[in-house]
């Protein structure tokens, strides 16, 4: 029995977490609450077909007046209960293909992928506080590794990368600062690619990627669903059999990558 | 022969590392632009003794327009020459005593300590292009290194130390794209504290610190003034005699932290 929240959930990995997380046990998950920001014909379907256990939730993440509606929201439907584990995968990628001095999107991805999270962390903690497993999933990516970077030099996306490191730094100090209470922060990396020729099959990669989507949410709730309190403040990296050995940046071998 | 500009030069560690370059001889440090967002008489009477050397120039970082007229007025007293070294100095430092969920100023701090030097570095570029050095010094701290955080968690400062993480990353983001076109972009740590007690004797900080200000400033000098294009994407730590031993984080003893 657990209750569950994703953002982003329209499409792509969202979606696809969405999808997989409803189609476990009943005694495993037993609510699962999406949020989108634009109507998803998709999630709705699915929602119809589960006998009430997914409930689609109207929130967009650079808006702190719907996070917070949301949030009240979801309160009603728990009726006194707490919310267990929120998995943060919303999230934008915008380009800079003219280099890092022409970049005019780092204040818009700063507000969706480091400030949006910050702010659904926020509006949600209080319910968390009363769910059991008090875990937040926050969805990063190698590409926000500092010492990654070089390897992943040719990626013409300069602001998602720095998003991507503070909210790493954002997801530790959460991580340190709720401990004590029981919390669980963990940061969570299914999504590499190397000049977007790897990535996952999503609508926001490219179709040249390394893994199916449905491959890559299965490995990503794997190691959310996994990680327990020893997890905390941990840069965690999904695990798929057969890309333990490759070569370079990409290698999906479930060791935390470096900061 | 090099001409200086540092921004956030009315106080603390902008002001004094301003007033050592001055000092510096001719041959070393011919021009220095030192920019303030508001009125600085102590800068206004360094300048007036400086033969020229100093100028004072209006500039609010947080305000992409008077960073876009500074340029235009740096460039008029060039007279067609570049400018040499860049040291993104200004920054702001707001705290969160209450714990991080309740942090409700990383917008700002964002916007000063990250977005501000980009639009610094994206006005002043083609003037570096122009410069003998090329050289960008960015003004960071070992606050903002992940791998260290546990190090620093009992400080209050949660939207700084993300901020300054995130800087990092968009410093590293600058190297690896300009590292061709001769361009070294370089992060300086002068300013370590553990809850505030360990600081530069700043405004900023508090005067129960390690360092004077002057000493500090001599130490980041040091730091921006030696390093060369081998010190591309490095994350600086300064080197002060008799603290290289010291226990725990604050240890100047020069050697580059971990991200």
């Amino acid at each position: 029995m657990g209750s569950y929240l994703i953002t982003g959930a329209s499409r792509g990995l969202g979606f696809e977490m969405t999808r997989q997380l409803v189609s476990l046990p009943v005694s495993q998950v037993n609510k699962v609450f999406a949020t989108t920001r634009a109507d998803a014909p998709g999630l709705n379907e699915i929602a119809q077909k589960s006998d009430g256990r997914l409930v689609v939730i109207k929130l967009d993440v650079s808006k702190e007046a719907t996070i917070k509606e949301a949030a009240e929201e979801v309160e009603a439907h728990l009726v006194g209960k707490g919310l267990d584990v929120l998995i943060n995968n919303a999230g934008t990628m915008l380009w800079s293909p003219n280099g890092v001095v022409t970049m005019d999107n780092l204040e818009e991805t700063f507000m969706t992928n480091v400030l949006g999270v910050h702010w659904v962390t926020q509006a949600f903690f209080s319910l968390l506080q009363k769910g059991n497993l008090k875990k937040f999933a926050n969805i990063t990516s190698t590409l926000g590794s500092i010492a990654m970077a070089s390897q992943y030099a040719a990626g013409p996306s300069p602001a998602y990368k720095i998003s991507k490191t503070a909210l790493n730094s954002l997801t530790v100090q959460y991580a340190l600062g709720y401990e004590k209470e029981g919390f669980t922060f963990l940061l969570s990396a299914p999504v590499k690619l190397t000049f977007c020729l790897e990535y996952l099959k999503t609508d926001l990669g490219s179709q040249n990627a390394d893994l199916d989507v449905d491959v890559g949410a299965k490995a990503t709730l794997d190691k959310i669903l996994g990680a327990g309190r020893e997890q905390n403040g941990q840069f965690l990296n999904i695990h798929v059999k057969g890309w333990e050995e490759k070569e370079g940046p990409n290698r999906y071998d479930g060791v935390n990558p470096p900061w």
